[in-house]
């Protein structure tokens, strides 16, 4: 089973900045110890900052993978571009927020791509990435 | 560690009127099942389809239980008293949506009660309690 | 055939202080009444102030009722759990308002549970239950 | 007992393109059978597309009648006009709609009309003429 | 005179939970402290943190008591039904809130009940309670 | 201590309008009984239509006064120059409203400088300014 | 000088309902006082309860006639199409209401034919047909 | 018969900046013009630039004068205070704007004084003044 | 192939005030040179500026007609009535608007018809017609 | 004549996801026939799905070619950079949609592009790009 | 060159209240150090918390002075009379803001002023002023 | 001291197309005579027109330089991914427009940026560069 995670803009930088997050690793570990977990899945990762580049990688992806773990940043709440792509492609995508964007400013409580998402897992911070592919091995 | 389920509105339906969900099960099914997985977890269940009763119960257990997971059907868009309620406890609160709320009508996207949770899980059918309890388990 | 009036809140309160509107008698009065009219309907009441407890009997009648009369009252505008629950059920639901809700304040124009009910008949009085009766008959 | 039903924009139409929804019969047909059911009221009929000649028809019968039931299709949601006629005129005004326009787009859900009505019979079909009338016998 | 203190949900809460509030006592104690300062009035209490039984309560004693403060809670913002059966009753009803519900939410910041009630005190805490009665013997 | 009235735009004009308020007497009749009432306060009173005048005398007095007592009237609704100075003021400030603004147009619903003050007190008429003093005292 | 007064819905009615605002007479006679009193003026009249029909009559005159003194009655507030026309025409024209529209509900406070006009009076009955001309006139 | 002409914020200075909109001179010379047309009238003017002014004046004429003609500028659109003291004052007001505010910015679109007024006339100009004092005498 | 080109209101005045636009000639010269450019199509024109007429010919030809080209005009934005007529009909409908109607004002930029349009051609003046031609000749 | 198409987000995916709509071929050779069809234009085609290379392309282009055609796809919806762009170009845009955006969900029915293009061709599928040719060859 | 600073409500406070600010100065010290820095600029200074007041000033200045700064304080969110006095006069006014006014409450981040101004200065403090003469001698 | 400009989209244009802003040379010659003036500080600059380069611009630079002067161009207005971006990192903003953006349409007055910044200088062309590094130099 391949699936992929994705994440969109400032997410590179939660490694660089917040070291603890991961008990003092980077992100690269805990993706590390995510694929050490499930080892029965073909886990691959992408970042970018720019828009476009997330919908570049999105149609790469839709129509093989079986599925999309995308945590969308910033593009969540603005991004019709991204919406389109995930309404259009084959794969299943889980939408991944690490803080609860509803519990912040009125216009993080709307997210243009979740209703094109089987689901959405907020708020439980980078345990939210285990919990999507725990589902995911259970579906 | 203790922690209650505690369902709102229409979840007591749920069982009488989809079995095949529980793959031709009831719901005490679904929760014995969730009992054996998590045996570490001292594990208790409540539901009302009354507002006031789903507030006497989240007062009743809220400073005492180490999570609570709550899914507050159609008075998750509706209660400033729930909400209250939770933001006032001292147990954290994981909200579960089974159905994707957020791919529904305008007024079931905004919850009152999320600004209060320390996270969400929706749209991953009851799987949804499953993850909440292994976030539990894992923070 | 099986029928229910299911009214909400303060509308046990129009019986008792308003006798006149009933011909000087109850709303039991008027109900026999309606009994009598309609000899070939098995016609049942109930009445509570409290939500939750409308959605019990709703449940309860939801799928063995040939029809229910709803008249939710100040919920009418609010509940989005009433509505859910009229969405569910298989009883074909019609809405009832004694005054015209229509004619009111902006917050009373709008009813979360008429788009799962079949229709509605506002602002003619009791007469309206005595109405919704002859189209159940009729249909 | 005069009574005047006006019909609004598109109904006409209704009994060209639907003749199954009359049992196979056109309007006529139709307004045929209420005038056999309804012996005592002295019953007319009037249809218009265009706004103003409702508002002419309704200024003609508006002193004279004793009741006009209205349904006045699109009109409804837009008219200041016709409104401010059914608020001028003297006899009183019911308002019909085939189908349940509280279910349908949000601009179908305010009616300027309906503040100057008796009240609303709506989603009841063609069943809400005959309601209307035998709510005006009632009366 | 007969005056009714009406708590809404999670106002019995208060007094479990911050005893120093009260000098260290309970709201029974503030309570009877009240009965003392206004001895020429006959004063009862009731709390819930059911909607439908506050309308229960307040359908009871509105037409027999001189007077009744009402501190609605979270239904304070949300609940037509409440709202409706203020509107109803004979009693005047004096709105009091603990803290001041101005300086907090903007969904907070409406009350349905204000516009059926003689006046409001907010933000004034417990004393508020005292002012009501105060402003009842003065009137 | 010492505590200020500062009424704002047509308060003046009450006194002079309608006497019978006062019991057929003119404000300052009225605020010489609140002296009667509250001997150990030392109590001032100032007026002015004009909301810079307002400022300039809250700026003065809002250092050295141990209360202010606010009536601010219709610049209640529309002034951020009176909110900012409230806000930026070290005595506690208690809003007073004659009449209920909460059942009133809806732009009286919204008081910019409620979010700044202590709390408020409204609708009881000039008893307002009495239970504003009697809480002073009692804090 | 040649100008014509052209009133929309419901103003026709005015004269057959309520002579006693003409001083017992009917407008006929009011416009022929108009006559009487500006007789240097080619005065016109036209009145139509159709929306089309006054666009029809706008078109017609609005490049010949001086002045057009325009009540466009319940048209006012949503009548797109007359603006336009007003809007392309070359013939000024003044707005003329006779009720303050601006002190009745919400949306006759907008009037879509105002930006293309001169100018609008309002409020002053009958007597702003008069002022209409007069300030024509003094143009 | 008495009547005042009050200019609000701004007005003074047309006279000042735009001295050709007067025939080449002040408008106290325009003034002089109007007392001239209408010597019936006993003729007042007053200008203020201060909003608590404006209210100062308008509670000192307000109660002898027979009506008072007002342009209250900028404030028509946010001053509460002044509309408040249009609503309580016994002496006619009609207002008068020499610009068609109803053709300009949306915020200009709303007068909150308009209520309270017998009626408007806008975007006529110095004319306007002229056919307010016209109706006066012609009421 | 039948296609009928039909326009609202004001459209009819364009040929009349405008004749540069269609190179010094009418209207019905700009019809002419269509008719010619498209032999193999059977074409026909209506105007009306009354919406109900609009109505009226939508019915009559929206069964029979292979294409109908729709410029509303100013009902584009308010007609509920003629949305509802298009909806209704059997043959599609093409709008055209010759001006770019998402460049003006806001309320412009709302089409209610075009929901149930094929497509639309817009600010592309008469060419818009020929094109909307062309498409029904390659589709 | 120069004139380029310039084709935003997801529009690159059309080809390759759904090539029966270009008749069993490539979106490459659907723009080999519009070459064909258009010889005696010079024509070019750029994609991109990343927001900022089309303002890149736009820049490049927009003084030198004729015509540009552009389908921003969902970043039509949000993009004010791209409409900036747009707004300072010198070549004349040409907006072209394949579906009918404006009968979709409300944020699509707004473009922040189309104040500044001549016009738009939407909702006629691929056809609208020919349609968008013929009308420059035309103009 | 002359240039006047103009400070609105509650900006003659923040000398007296927060010293530090102007390193342990007065405002009169501060304003003298930019007379220092500036030779060239004959800078004048005034204050008021009076909305009249402010716009008598612009008036008297409005004509002969080179440049206003104009810090109007919470009267930058309300008052449409002193963005009308800004828009008449000549000499160009800049906006400065000691706080940055759009990191702070919605109501806030509007500026009535603003449209009229040739540009503003937010969020810098005191330093602000500095900047905007330095932008004048630049100009 | 180190310090970035960074511009956004179609601010690359500006030198491109209006060269005489600069007095008839490039940015590059304008960027040069701020290094001259500024000589203590170390300035650099960058430009793009795509969001999520500006986003990996403001990663690299946002934890090493002093001060980012960041004119965000149409980003300003939607860009939820900078404003992420802006609040996470360490180096302090200022905000620079060179136009006046508060005196344009509605959607360009709300910056998203604006909350995280330091403060803006707005509508005082290329000066504001130079101003803002004026003030970094004087912090």
């Amino acid at each position: 089973m391949k699936v992929i995670i994705i994440n969109g803009p400032n997410l590179n930088f939660l490694s660089e900045r917040n070291p603890d997050i991961y008990g003092g690793s980077s992100f690269s570990d805990f993706f590390q110890s995510l694929k050490n977990i499930f080892k029965s899945i073909d886990l691959d990762y992408y970042q970018s900052n720019i828009e476009g580049e997330l919908i570049d990688k999105l149609q790469q992806v839709g129509f093989s993978y079986d599925y999309i773990i995308l945590n969308a940043g910033g593009y969540t709440h603005t991004s019709v571009a991204i919406a389109d792509c995930v309404e259009t492609i084959n794969s299943p995508v889980l939408e991944v927020h690490i803080s609860n964007i509803y519990s912040r400013e009125e216009f993080r409580r709307k997210s243009l791509i979740a209703p094109f998402c089987k689901g959405a897992i907020v708020g439980l911070g980078l345990d939210g990435y285990r919990l999507a592919l725990s589902n995911i091995i259970n579906s």
